[in-house]
């Protein structure tokens, strides 16, 4: 754990890049040469990214060194959160963008320097469309999807759904709240992607958490050598 | 009250477009020749921008003749449910596009007809970084922000803070079982657009619901000769 509770900002407007997969291929090269597990997790605004991101820093921060890349369209409130927690981390602004590219990702990770991490996490601006449209270069693709939001959404937003490894269903705490069925939400994803993994969790009360943190553990595990 | 539950669909996907802004003026004079009141609804996925509309028309589908133009990148759930209304409606199909914009907009009011509207609703795609960047030639920009998503997002999402004229706040029902500091979230849009109009409703219980519903036929009267 660190010490400091400081972090940089690093404006990574998006560029004109001809080949966002080839940037991405170098991106995941360049952290298999480090040894750094790395995570691309998206969700819409508001679906408990930073709060999953807090407790996860908490359960495994002791046996992995975490880091975190905080990319939002402006604000540092997540990347304070973070840094409180002793995790090292860096804040990109996206300069109106509403994604990050594997451009932006690379430019980041530089900026950070990942010799002392070993699993990395990218929290991607808040969006449900354009951040799956963009291989970063990440090992998986983590999506969170929170009760709240209703369980149609892969419906609507079936590329999310295609593109990701893991699913996890966050706020099942507000289960009694609201109209959310999850057995039809597990439908409709298995329609897009037979292979995602779906996980219901509650990272407010940790319900469910520890299927996490084991799923998490194990990629990692599989990857750092 | 339209007695078919039957819609088209209209796949819009975006051109390359020189001036948006130009074909957004295109639209509002149209609108306006025609004397229909235009809002352009937008917010993050599963913010309740339907379950608002639904009970919209419930509430002034006999004063007014409402017409809805749903944007989203696949599905017609949405439609479905605006046509079993009796509204007119039309499903457009962004093709991807996270964002409607004025082009695509225009095409969509064409093919839909808005002869026999009043009131016209542009139900965005469900993103609340991108479709603020985009005048699409509505007289007025809704925002939803439902409380489970946080006071904190117009720190994070500010340009759709920023270009709106009202904000709902929605789920207020649901106050209690969130973390979500009302005057906090109100003193963070007034930061950034001290003219926003901001109304705290539940679209699913109505508490609230009377005030937007007041907002709405004066702005539209004002509009309508």
């Amino acid at each position: 754990m660190r010490d400091s509770l400081s972090f940089e900002i690093l404006e990574t407007k998006e560029r004109v890049i001809e080949n966002n997969d080839a940037v991405a291929e170098k991106v995941r090269k360049l952290l298999s040469e480090k040894n750094v597990f790395f995570i691309n997790l998206m969700s819409s605004p508001g679906s408990g990214k930073t709060t999953t991101l807090l407790r996860t820093i908490d359960e495994l921060g002791k046996k992995f060194r975490i880091g975190v890349m905080e990319a939002d369209v402006d604000s540092s409130v997540d990347a304070e959160s973070v840094a409180a927690k002793g995790a090292k981390v860096i804040q990109l602004h996206t300069g109106g963008s509403c994604h990050m590219d594997a451009d932006m990702t690379l430019r980041g990770i530089e900026k950070m320097g990942v010799d002392d991490v070993d699993i990395l996490f990218l929290e991607n601006v808040g969006n449900l469309v354009c951040p799956a449209e963009f291989d970063v270069g990440a090992d998986k693709r983590v999506v969170i999807l929170s009760v709240p939001e209703g369980d149609d959404k892969p419906l609507k937003y079936p590329l999310m759904f295609t593109v990701s490894d893991l699913c996890l269903i966050n706020k099942i705490d507000t289960m009694k709240v609201f109209d959310f069925d999850i057995e039809k939400f597990k439908q409709n994803v298995k329609a897009l992607n037979d292979n995602e993994k779906i996980i219901p969790i509650s990272a407010l009360t940790s319900e469910g958490f520890s299927d996490w943190i084991k799923w998490l553990d194990n990629a990692a595990e599989s990857k750092i050598k």
